[in-house]
């Protein structure tokens, strides 16, 4: 049975559960929203599905939920943040307006996140550079999962990119894609609903090829999509996250002291760029025009398409939630 | 039968020819240098292969090989050029040494380059960054060969992405990938010599699925790699590179007023990056950790090795070419 929960109502409640968790307030508030964000336009592998996963990281002492990340000034285009072993969301939020403001002085800055576990998806966070009419671009490493193309073990992370480009119409261009031939995050859903996987998209704990989500998830590995191309996309996030930034490398990351973390104690970096500098000063409707040719071309669903559906729908009726899923985060948030 | 000209020679003959074409001596000098640094390193597809297409180009008065770009200082961290309708090589070399100033100044800067015609590989555009210990993305559009993922006609062109990351103890990260299946070269090659293409490469006139390269070219097009995620790095270089320089998307691209030009009217955007602004400034160091462990997980051959092996040979013994290539190339030069 789906009930229909306001998103003010899913974030507060969300916010609360955080707080239990172990989060400053203003950190639980980041984290809130952000997931409800994701539960809200049916990107279901990063909402509330996640919120064990946040809470076994806090609770293990993997991530640290109240510390205050730290915003270094290194050059006029290139800004650090040291996580400080916090999330990525907060570090990302202490440095955004100022990597706006050096964006737009200089044409293009860089934030690159180190010491900080990045959970979420990544069109939460390169949407709103669009919005303010700039181009975003995010890399992001995360811990190994994934077979190099030609390789024989697991090496990259699902090693997501994010791209955002404002419209003068419509909702920005966005999309958010893992270098996997499939999101971790589906992987765990599909096990958990009992479904295949399609072929070529995970091995087995003996590198053979499978299409069952337990056999991936216990000891075996993902492979990069579109094969030795997508292989190349997955190296240039490590080295864009974790080399740049000075994070850990996907085969870096070490829970075994910490059982329950979920959380990738991973590197971003996100590439900000003032599109208004280019030469006709006509970005924005640029791109109309390139999504007009893409509908002529008989594409009719554009990246972000069913994200902003979804958002419509869930901001006029509420988010959709199972009842049991209600009742768990309800459990978790305590009594209000 | 096989011959070995020295790499110099083979510079020499090709600078002859472009200057025999139309181009004056320093555009002819760089396109010889980097075609015959094609050949040099295997990449045959943009090696002299290509002489026919950029002597049909200047011929047509499709592209002006006499011109000299317009370099604009837009910001701090930001270069435009206007490539007057000129080749985009020489659009690099005007613009690189402030490209190279600004992103050690800034931390990053950015390189748009329109109205310029990008008819070669872009691995010698970014590795050179690389040899002075810069990060480079290159992303370039070009004329319409691709059908969008889910779409049922050709509009993306094959858009390489082209990334170099310098390395302590080696020669750089490099790799230089369409984002098409396939690379139009590799399809004239393959029509030229008589092979089949690999499924799922390509489409005849009618949209269906074809492995003939000839049928390829004679009105069908290319397939983008990876499926939907590989169609969304194809649009990334559209935006990238003609939406934020001012130039031509790839359907935009029209030859029919010039039959014989090869050239694609496009435009192509340069980031670089200095990475030593990271936090633990040992970038090239981390780099080898990566190569390491690629290599430990059986990854043995790394983007950009296989071009370093022929490199070695070539700067050694001499560039391969078949006797009727040379025969060809100095029935183009001319008396020496």
């Amino acid at each position: 049975m789906t009930v229909r929960l306001p998103f003010d109502d899913l974030v507060a409640l969300l916010a609360a559960i955080f707080r239990n968790g172990g989060c400053r307030a203003a950190v639980a508030d980041i984290l809130a929203q952000n997931m409800a964000a994701a539960e809200r336009d049916g990107a279901r592998s990063h909402g509330v599905f996640r919120v064990a996963g946040y809470l076994g990281s806090l609770a293990s002492g993997w991530v640290d939920g109240k510390v205050e990340p730290i915003v270094e000034d290194v050059a006029p285009g290139f800004i650090r943040v040291d996580g400080r072993n916090g999330f990525a969301l907060p570090a990302l939020a202490a440095a955004r307006n100022q990597l706006i403001a050096k964006a737009r002085t200089n044409g293009i800055a860089l934030l690159a996140i180190r010491n900080s576990h990045h959970f979420s998806a990544l069109w939460p966070d390169v949407e709103p550079f669009a919005r303010d009419g700039l181009v975003a671009i995010e890399m992001v490493n995360s811990m190994a999962s994934v077979v190099p193309h030609g390789g024989n073990r697991k090496l990259y992370g699902t090693n997501p990119l994010g791209f955002a480009a404002p419209r003068l119409a419509g909702d920005p261009l966005v999309f958010d894609q893992a270098s996997s031939a499939i999101a971790n995050g589906d992987v765990q859903i599909a096990a958990r609903e009992g479904h295949d996987l399609p072929p070529g998209y995970g091995v087995d704990r003996d590198g053979a090829p499978t299409t069952d989500p337990k056999a991936v998830l216990n000891g075996g590995a993902l492979l990069p999509f579109g094969g030795y191309k997508g292989s190349s996309i997955a190296m240039m996030m490590e080295i864009m996250a974790a080399a740049l930034a000075g994070g850990n490398f996907s085969f870096e990351v070490d829970f075994s002291q910490h059982p329950g973390a979920a959380t990738p104690h991973s590197a971003q970096t996100i590439i900000v760029i003032d599109p208004n500098m280019g030469a006709k000063g006509d970005f924005a409707a640029r791109i109309e025009v390139l999504v007009s040719e893409l509908h002529a071309a008989g594409q009719d669903r554009l990246p972000g398409d069913r994200r902003y559906a979804n958002r419509r729908e869930a901001m006029a009726l509420g988010v959709p939630l199972s009842e049991d899923e209600l009742a768990y985060l309800k459990k978790l948030a305590g009594p209000s």
